[in-house]
């Protein structure tokens, strides 16, 4: 039985830590995580545990990154469930701060990014990509691994934070990792939780509209078709939708002919709002 | 005569020149610059020298923090006087990146600093403290030292690098120094290049509101007083006053009993904008 994760809970500590394996010339993965943990933050670790001799996982509920009237106070925050869910996994860290060793008193610092932060989620959660570049900012700088992990669900967020950290010039690589899905096909993600079992039924027209978009995008469909077709398992599910379209993979603008595309799903079900997205290859006609 | 020192044009050279430094247990000072260096960086330079093992200057006019119709473009670039000027001094890296190893194309991030850069300079030059935060960040992160200096004569400059340092925990320490004078108490600045010879003669009167408003503080007047015997050396001089008054050193709002204080004024000579501060030890009233 593996013995308990010492948990860290100062920027300083965390990275004397990190700095000393380091120093050691060991590789050090990180995951940072907002806690509530599932198979999809699994996944994270044992790819990190995989690739880097040791891995500090971060939980963190964010307030920055969430909106006036959002679910800050509700989310999940499950501890002692996550400490023994990371256990059986090699994880030598849990950075796991109070709010104010992230933001101490008077704090004044906000990253703004623009670019990827645009649109979508960007535009919908107004504040949210600064948020999560702020927090992900002092985090990576807390823990200065060598490679820090991010699941591909969120897909704009990842593409936010590996602007930011080019951007600035942090000297850590940002690996992104497939989505992990339960086996109806719906996406992990922490809010799930907040699902009732009808919507959590109701839940699967996300990746059914995903699987109608890569169809479509297949056949060689136009944007237009592309949405009529992922609307309708999403509004015979009740889902409100906030988006559902095929963008190119790196800008978000349209997609063009001989870039990677990703098809982008959001909307609520009830209080619960759910994202999720799905790449799509190259095609030689673009938006068709 | 000292040899060369050795230019280093991109953060990943120059992160790994600082880093293989530190990993062989030597203390590192950093200067940040926009170059045209003059004694005041010079002073930083041997204040560094004598706390580290080795100094690294960086060198870089980093456009981002001049706004639209501001100096940048005549901003003096006199790169081979300031290595001669640096070469007795034990520098052992000079940083001088290209904008666009500090901008990379398509760069989208921003740091935004509330709290000391609203106000006076932040007021005056919307958008100069993010590009100073922006670039201080970035360049903090490609010189990972153990401390870097700054110049007192950029007060405001120095809070909000000192507040971004501290928000985002950046692991390094910030020394702020004081402001180098010439002989008749004209603050040094690069910008002084810019006065002609009638203008660099009336611009005396910036140091004199300064010497004013100590004198009026110590004698216990209030902040409408001292702000009048400020202006009237600027007025005789011709100066363009922009602010000259007297608030908190650190919060930069009203003075208060017992804390310290600081004078601050600013104003323009024909095309060229100077400012200036002084220092002044709390006192029993505050603002009178």
């Amino acid at each position: 039985m593996p013995g308990a994760i010492p948990l860290i809970d100062t920027p300083a500590a965390m990275r004397q830590a990190v700095g000393a394996a380091r120093a050691a010339g060991r590789r050090i993965g990180f995951v940072p995580t907002m806690g509530a943990l599932h198979a999809g933050h699994v996944s994270l670790v044992e790819r990190a545990a995989r690739e880097c001799d040791d891995v500090a996982v971060s939980i963190f509920v964010n307030p920055t990154q969430f909106g006036p009237g959002e679910d800050f106070a509700r989310y999940p925050r499950t501890l002692a469930a996550d400490l023994a869910l990371l256990a059986p996994h090699g994880v030598r860290w849990v950075y796991a701060p109070e709010a104010a060793a992230v933001y101490p008193p008077a704090d004044a610092t906000r990253i703004v990014v623009e670019g990827p932060a645009r649109g979508f989620e960007g535009a919908i959660r107004p504040g949210h990509f600064s948020g999560v570049a702020t927090v992900v900012c002092r985090l990576l700088l807390a823990v200065p691994a060598d490679v820090a992990y991010f699941g591909a669900k969120d897909w704009q967020q990842t593409l936010v934070v590996r602007r930011m950290v080019r951007d600035l010039g942090l000297p850590i690589s940002i690996v992104v990792c497939p989505t992990v899905r339960e086996a109806d096909g719906l996406a992990m993600s922490s809010r799930n939780a907040y699902l009732s079992a009808a919507e959590r039924a109701r839940a699967t027209a996300l990746n059914a509209a995903l699987e109608r978009a890569a169809a479509a995008w297949e056949a060689g469909a136009d944007v237009a078709a592309i949405e009529a077709a992922m609307r309708e398992p999403l509004l015979a599910a009740g889902v409100a939708i906030d988006y559902a379209t095929v963008v190119d993979a790196e800008s978000l603008a349209s997609p063009t002919a001989g870039r990677s595309a990703v098809a982008l799903v959001a909307g609520r079900l009830g209080t619960t709002r759910l994202i999720d997205n799905r790449a799509l290859p190259p095609r030689s006609d673009g938006d068709g």
